[in-house]
């Protein structure tokens, strides 16, 4: 099961580094989660959640997403009964105004994505700063490949029940879908005193060839917008939105 | 000797489709310049000129830039001395309000750029659509290699003392060169009823290993800010400024 979890905080923040909560937010789950849950997370490489901080309007957005039951029951349900965020950073705290929640079976998400025609025009916005590292060396320009490569290999550490990922599949990717619009800038996400090269905006991905093509594209970026894209989903980085 | 005219002028434009402009203004240029010389373009696989509208402060600016002594002459020598410019698309016309005008040899330009020790943070910006072409398709994100191997293909048309194009220049460019920060989007270059991918904004280069490369980087964007940077610059797309 998939679910998110958006908490509308009220509190202070510096509107050009809200970037800095989510490394700040990742300590709170981990201060207030079960020891033992903290410790399986901290070896396993299955990240089954990420969370990220955004602003409209003024209000201060977090969202946690969590990518199986274990991790909502455990992480999203645990955060959504307390009433306020304490962070130790200038010993800041955070007050929960509301939370808002939507949850999706894996396989209500293959049916309403992969078993029904989808569009061959794809809006994606990175929301947060979004970065791939590639042969040691952080990518800020997104391409399809990586992309797609980053949804597939976290869909199937995510999903017991399908496997997506191949080499094949990814040239396929490459050779009939394009990124035809975009809008986006670098940026930096501050983590621990050094910069992470990364890029924040918007893209149209178009695809051409098979409509199981597409279908599949579209079932991944719609995981995507629960796992995040690209790398350090779980302390505020690769928040995706799609239409 | 390059040269670049930028011409100030009045008359109403639609400010969302100055790229208009630029095919309707090299028509106003064929109409203008002896017979001879035009029929000489034409045929020519040189292009010495480029030209492109920009919009500044609802001010409307015609560059008008000329690679060899003979295309100042030819064009920008003519065009300057006119009181208007007059296109066939809805009648319209612009009052040549000023013109200013600037000139260096090749061989200054080499001074000034290449035998000094320049930056190694070179900020580059795309003033009108730019676009490139690769295995017969649109390219709408800029990469070191495509902006290079223009500069350079252009360079040595242009220039007949010196020659800087090659393979070997061109990986080392890819292996030192990095663009480390951008603000870009797609858009569209319309003409004669088509539109052409492009992209349009801000990008920095920064540049690692020898000097002479770092040199060799200033020369070439130098240079690019009168050859203008990819495709059909000489009809609005790919002008450049470089700081």
């Amino acid at each position: 099961m998939l679910s998110s979890l958006n908490i509308e905080l009220e509190g202070k923040i510096e509107k050009s580094r809200n970037d800095l909560l989510g490394s700040l937010f990742q300590g709170f789950i981990m201060e207030n989660i079960d020891t033992d849950y903290a410790d399986t997370l901290h070896v396993s490489t299955l990240h089954p959640y990420s969370q990220y901080v955004t602003m409209t309007d003024d209000k201060i957005i977090w969202t946690l997403n969590t990518l199986n039951a274990e991790a909502k029951e455990k992480i999203a349900d645990k955060i959504k009964k307390m009433e306020k965020v304490n962070i130790k950073y200038k010993e800041k705290e955070y007050k929960i105004v509301s939370t808002k929640e939507k949850s999706i079976s894996y396989k209500d998400l293959v049916k309403e994505n992969y078993l029904k025609d989808g569009s061959r025009r794809l809006k994606v916005s990175f929301l947060t700063p979004t970065s791939f590292k590639q042969d040691g060396r952080y990518v800020i320009f997104p391409t399809v490949r990586l992309i797609f490569q980053s949804l597939m290999l976290k869909f199937d550490k995510s999903s017991s029940d399908m496997e997506v990922f191949g080499k094949d599949i990814l040239e396929t990717f490459e050779s009939y879908t394009e990124i035809t619009m975009y809008k986006l800038r670098s940026t930096y996400f501050h983590l621990d005193g050094t910069k992470i090269p990364s890029f924040i905006g918007d893209i149209t991905i178009t695809i051409k060839g098979p409509a199981q093509l597409v279908n599949l594209a579209n079932l991944l970026l719609k995981f995507g917008t629960y796992s995040g894209v690209g790398i350090k989903t779980g302390i505020g980085m690769g928040g995706t939105a799609f239409e």
